[in-house]
């Protein structure tokens, strides 16, 4: 992607991990794991593994990564190239040792353990901000958890609810996530070696020997069998990041919502160059959001194609493991930039108090005709209740007054409840339910304290 | 979908768990929980709960279809003009008991837990089968753990693997999605009761308590808050199934593949009527393959939609809700029909060991070259032997002879090996590698043994 | 998909046309128009043809959906059952007319002609509801061609527009899907037929003469060769409708935004049970709108299912052309349904003329900073008027006043001009650029003028 | 994306006109053309548009694009900081000339008009090798019109085709998508100007003046109103490139499957260091033909993400825009890659014609049954026919014979067929239909001759 649109889509360290040099370095670590595993269990001279070792830390300097871009056009992958320059590398050093360079694996081997790496390495940072914005959430639905705003449902106005509420809903999503990804990690972060076929042939009776001491080297799990056609492990992985990025979408677009002009309820924290108009001061453009709802629109698409991809044949394949290579670094990027972008307007959200108010007002009581139905349907029946509010909304709504106007005048109502009582009634306060139970079980929840 | 078609990728069980009258069936069943749970509580008198349970027990026929079909396009969800219905049903027995009809409740609450106790049902059946295709996968691959075959990558043959090997790759894969569901159950399978905001205003003091008593109801989970907007939960459920289908839609190419006239290796089970041409008597159309090809080309797209319906707006949304009724219920039903067609294939898939040994011969002997290399390395070194080799390749090429015939007259081979022990090299049963280990780890992993 | 929902998301005419009765009526015209076909050219006896032709005018009766619908599933498609039940109709009428039946075709031959002729009666349809849209469309733009209103960028109020040239440029995009249509027709709407691999071999000498009386007897093109594997016909025709959805749901998301409460310029017309709430009186849920939203997220996620299914395998495909079953007929209703909904809504759309100026007026006359700069540059230079208006819109906001009511007090301002020039610059119909040249430009355009 | 996989599936030119710094002279080039069209109109003085004019011409060296790709992240699109510096390089030169920079335009009309400039170059050169793989796919249906070979239905043998047939469908195809893409241009190459909210206000009386003189400066078509929300010409173009890949994944899909070691009927053309294996010497893996089939997995979920971004909001959108801009490069590049390798494969596809006896011959006469029965069926009634020869080839089958010998024993059959009669029925080359007919017709159709 155009690096001109990097800094307004993806997060920095994640985009790192995902660059060519960093993935060639992993390429050159998961060859090093090897020779080292392959030396412990005996199938090459711990000499050459030392030789192979001291290359690996000169890191990616030892590539052309120029002639490796051509090369890969012609070999149908980068590590075809990559095993070439890196024998060169280690043959510069060592000519006995570049013997044993890449011994018994096949390209997939390395691609696919770099890659594992590589999404190690991105979903610690993923997890680490995931976790930071589970707790501001968290930490903004105790804050405002007393703070009345209108409830809206179809993008009408609908009962009063509080900010806190919403924060915690969001905070709810987040706890999930990140439980998700506690779960995916043993079943994911796996080394791949089986050689051509899967099979190690070429590494004769020592091949577990070596999937063992390879996967401990790494610190990775060793899976029971190889995984070169079944892709499903990828796919996990990225399809918990694409719920990750709809949750965040989710959120954008409220707080996106929360910014119209005629709403004004929520601002994306000032700064410098950001979101305003010289010609335009009004305007304060949500452009965290922006870059959120883009990701949360264009992760979806790339699951298709990772789903997509994991049709594949035979022992591995042609083309769906080459579509992986595209959509898996740019879901991570996507999910971190989204991820950094939601966080920094999640702590820094700015609270517009009067417009909140403003915007309870402005039904001009409308919204709280279920709450007097509510208070009513005791003393006089449901149906009774139900019939007097709506002839009284409709009274309202024509003569463009109060509903507690309107209400107050009702004889019926004057002889149940006090005019005290119909402004208590009237209150959205009054009328929010169990909202206060639900953030505390949200918060036990963080706790981990059982419900 | 056409009804034409379901037989062809559908499975019949959860086609009729997400049938019209089914869904109506679970939304009765919803609202009678919510009547027993508001009893229980106290919010409603127990006779009504009572009077209402015992309507819920006629069932669907209480209601009209025909008009609810009507009616769902003006009131936008299909619970408006359900829950107008099913209050007059319940009229028709106890005028005063209608009137506790969904009380308290939004139409999304009845819509979101009838809905999971659809996707409960049916992922029974689905674990059921995926169970049943699991164990029938290993124990495929012990029945073939030593029926060499040629593997194959990128299309082109490569080296010898064994089919038990493959089926055990395949076991592992569908060994993950039940792991998979496992952990999910606990976080999706939660009823939703929130009212029209999500705060159970109308509940006045009682919601979480209303909660706790629907959700032991319904033997379900009870969630922090509520999730009307936050969609992780069904989506979860929905990218899980996906895998499912990934993974069998990859066993799908693979054996329409090994089913190719020239190829001939595997065949889906025979049936009558099924795959066959009268006027050409030589073919075996793969028509479960067609089918799970289908399904796994399909259900990647409803994933998009899926994930991008997560990006709802405030309280309950606009649209989003809405797309998500048409992708959920059909991710489902293909999931099962790929999930049964595969099961049958794996349960009777029929071996062809003569068209297996023809294709492993194909090459004449090429696809040893590598296992002839290994062998002669450490007795002249891996250069030499790699040099040997591939000149003895490109002879045999040439003179369209053997491998075999070509190296037993090299001098350099003559020196060192018999001619026994040329054809022991030049067996493919040899050349292995540590398959049968990753077969006994495959079974064991399924034994929950730790390797 | 539920036929409780086909009302909310399909529209009736289009959805009967995708019926699975009237599918198979396609399927038997396309059986009738072979034979007669056939029978001009010479291949088959023309009393045979005439007998077919009677069968026909039955219609579906003389089949059994049922036993169909069970036989699909072990043949992998529909034509199979359904030939040998349209040759026992044939049959039971005349013996020997039964042994010319489907003479030549294939199974594809007979799906996809009659799919042609499904797809063309629907585009009628749908052609002529767009057409409709548009005419609308152009006459709302003229009616409200002065109805000035705020634009808003960035969900931010911006600078003034007018209704009117909202609907023009809604409008213009149908008229570029209207010529969108017109142009494929020729290119897809086209006969298939070719026969097991498409040489229609058993024709023998007499193929092509077929193929030309076959296009010829259902009026459609004759393809120059078959294109069972090659399906940019079908694609291109779907890929048409969604653009047509994308641009419905644009139209959708706007009016949906304006029928926000806060916002209130717009509502979709009214319909008894339509969007209200009874506990709610205030809500005016946009039920239109989530239904052309929801198929605005569905339809992208199916055209991904519809170009992966572009790559087929040789003569005639596994799995790819199966698929197209499922998302072309869904495409077409949810394009068809999403359309009269729009049209409905464009028609009958409520204008609240109040609430539009009450938005204009909501920042006070910031909205028209601009514009009151761009009056001020001719006289003090671009950089000082700028320097000016953004001193003054500061003062403004701070001080909670009118913009105008700050400019007037300004010495600068004062000097130049007088206070009815300054309430002039600040009305928003004198800021509003060439949008009446637009908006007659696409009048114009639609007259099929040269601009 | 990495630069690394550039070279696997992208093509450089068109890569070259999607690159940051073509991106920005792009936008410099639209910057300069509408100062130029400013000062044709009187709106700015002529004096002016020469300076900018004079400053565009020294490219993008004028810029900085590091800072500028650090400013895209606040600004929330990369035309806010691009201008700032833009100006500032006009200001060095010529303060005065400064301030009529951007004048009168948004940041959209920048870049949209920019895009469609980049659209405009790539598709040159897409349209020129699909022209050029056009003709390449003709002159092989001519060259390959005799060579008859097996077609495949669902993977399996079914009757005889001729290689020139597959050619020729294949640039049937090819000739399709080069009419669409004719027919889009007028529509879709069309500049952008429209200012804010799409009413050029800032230009007051003279918008319309300067965008038809924008437009004639750029050689690009004017649109009848601004459309800065409806995407559909942009869509169309993706569109239609997603149509091309479809089109180019099912050859590619066809190559790789005839190129299975066990087909070995046409390879992808020699290229030293491709796709061939030192330990694996019969492979010869199908490398562009996974690069192809890796974009016909990609593209259809990117124009997913396309379709979707369609629903945008208003005037000017906030995401869907946004998404806009990491899809459509990437189509371009990822049509442009799978083009160029397709267009190579397809001059220097290898016939192995040996391969191609071979597995004619595989089946020992069964794909001639139907030939026979055809043959037979005008002499002793198709019935007869047909059950003559189902119990042949179930001889043939169980006795392992070719089914000529089986039926040239048969008395029904002698009393009929001199054995020179039955030899010419059984060979494949009598049994190819009208399949010359259609080769004609579509080199007939490339002609522009009318059928």
């Amino acid at each position: 992607m155009s690096q001109l649109y990097a800094s307004l889509f993806y997060q920095p360290e994640v985009t790192e991990i995902f660059s060519d040099t960093s993935m060639l370095g992993y390429m050159i670590q998961a060859e090093a794991a090897l020779a080292q595993a392959q030396a412990q269990v005996g199938v090459i001279p711990h000499a050459v593994a030392a030789v192979i070792t001291q290359v690996a830390k000169q890191g990616v300097d030892v590539l052309d990564q120029d002639s490796l871009a051509v090369a890969a056009g012609l070999a149908g992958n980068i590590a075809i190239p990559f095993v070439k320059q890196w024998t060169a590398a280690v043959q510069s050093v060592d000519t006995d040792a570049a013997r044993y360079v890449h011994w018994g694996a096949t390209s997939q081997d390395i691609i696919d353990t770099a890659t594992i790496l590589q999404c190690r390495a991105a979903l610690e940072i993923i997890e680490q901000h995931l976790q930071q914005s589970y707790q501001i959430a968290l930490h903004q639905a105790e804050q405002y958890r007393d703070q009345v705003m209108i409830g809206r449902t179809w993008l009408q106005q609908a009962l009063p609810i509080t900010l806190g509420h919403k924060f915690a809903r969001w905070a709810s999503a987040l706890g999930r996530d990140l439980q998700r990804i506690t779960q995916l990690k043993s079943r994911v972060l796996t080394i791949q070696l089986g050689g051509a076929v899967g099979s190690l042939a070429s590494l004769l009776d020592q091949g577990s020997s070596v999937v063992t001491a390879f996967a401990r080297q790494l610190d990775l799990n060793e899976p029971a069998c190889t995984w070169h056609g079944e892709r499903d492990r990828v796919v996990e992985l990225a399809a918990t990041l694409a719920i990750i990025v709809g949750n965040l979408g989710k959120m954008a677009r409220d707080w996106s919502l929360m910014m119209q002009t005629e709403i004004a309820e929520l601002f994306e924290p000032d700064a410098k160059g950001r979101g305003g108009s010289s010609t335009m001061p009004h305007k304060r453009n949500p452009v965290a959001a922006a870059s959120v709802l883009a990701a949360a629109n264009r992760v979806p698409a790339l699951m298709c194609s990772v789903y997509q991809s994991m049709v594949q044949e035979h022992e591995r394949s042609l083309g769906g493991w080459h579509a992986e290579w595209l959509s898996i670094p740019e879901i991570f990027q996507l999910c971190a930039g989204a991820l950094i972008r939601t966080e920094e307007v999640l702590s820094g959200l700015q609270v517009n108090v009067d417009a909140i108010q403003r915007n309870l007002d402005m039904t001009q009581g409308l919204i709280m005709a279920e709450a007097v139905m509510m208070a009513l349907a005791p003393e006089i029946g449901r149906l009774n209740a139900h019939h007097l509010i709506e002839t009284a909304c409709q009274q309202a709504i024509q003569q463009q007054r109060h509903l507690q106007d309107v209400v107050q005048e009702l004889d019926e109502i004057k002889k149940i409840f006090s005019k005290e009582k119909i402004e208590e009634i009237f209150r959205p306060t009054t009328y929010l339910g169990n909202i206060q139970a639900q953030i505390d079980a949200v918060l036990a929840e963080a706790k981990g304290v059982a419900k």
